[in-house]
This record gives structure tokens, C-alpha cells and sequence, in this order.
């Protein structure tokens, strides 16, 4: 499945109440979901099922806030990643 | 470009490092890279290709936490979003 495929698929089923709930607190939810995946990871029972619908639903959100604020991933992805290699790294 | 292809560029490209580093230290970098998304939205005078670059650097970092927790991100997008609508929302 491409990231755009994806970022559609979220927009499609969801994008009229994201836009209505806007930016800002379509943000506090993209945390809460960090937050829900920092517990997943620091735990060390987490089932590896458990770990892969946390990183569904924190790319689901950040999908959101791409659609709310017109932003392509994948777009963005290639132009920085797949094109040349970033400088610097942490 | 596919969610796993992109998973898969980030993997060959940091792996290493990252795999060095542990997920704690990944994690907190993750939160950096939230930080800085939150920064680009925030500022209406942000413009679309720093929005653009931000999105791709989290993405980036959520691809090199799911490759050190051995977390194929297609597959749980696939699993939990296409096959199936999640019961309740936010």
C-alpha cells in the first residue's frame, strides 16, 4: 500500500469531522497516540500485536494532520528522503 | 513509494546507528521531531515545504522506531485500517 493510498484512506473516512476539529487539537489527539505508544514500547509485555496497532493509529493521526493542513507525505517523503540524503543526523 | 519501501530506505540508510542507539533515546528524538511539527503548524507564517520537510522527518523517525522494534508499519496500517473500520474515534 503506497503512503498516499493510505493518507486517502484516512481522509476519505475521516477528513469531514478532522477539519472541523482542526489542527491544534487534532494535534493533542497525534500526542495522546505517542503517549499510547511510548507505553506499548516501554513495556516490555507489550504483544508485538498490541505494538503494531499502536504504530497504525500514531500514522493514522499524523495522516490527519496532513490532510488538515494539505500536506502529501509521500510527496514529501521522496523529495526529502528518497532524493538525496538528508545532512545531518541525530 | 509504499509505506514499506520508505520503512525499508530508512532501514538500510540508519539501522545501524539507530539499532546502537535503543528505542528510549529513539523515542525522545521522535518527540523532538513532534516538537518541531508543532512549531510549523503553530506559525501561520510557515510555509508549505517546511510543513512538507517536518512530516517527513517524523515519519522518518516513526519508520526507525518500528525497525528496532521489528514493526512492519504497512502490515499494521493494512491489518487495523483497511480490512477492518476501528470501532469509535476521537
Amino acid at each position: 500500500m503506497t503512503i498516499k493510498d493510505f493518507q486517502q484512506l484516512i481522509a476519505e473516512r475521516y477528513r469531514k469531522r478532522d477539519k472541523a476539529r482542526g489542527t491544534p487539537k487534532t494535534f493533542m489527539w497525534f500526542i495522546e497516540e505517542a503517549g499510547e505508544l511510548a507505553t506499548a514500547l516501554a513495556n516490555e509485555k507489550t504483544s508485538k500485536k498490541q505494538k503494531e496497532e499502536e504504530f497504525a493509529d500514531i500514522f493514522a493521526w499524523l495522516c490527519t494532520l496532513a490532510n488538515i493542513n494539505d500536506v502529501d507525505i509521500e510527496k514529501a517523503c521522496i523529495n526529502k528522503y528518497h532524493k538525496k540524503q538528508p545532512k545531518g543526523f541525530k
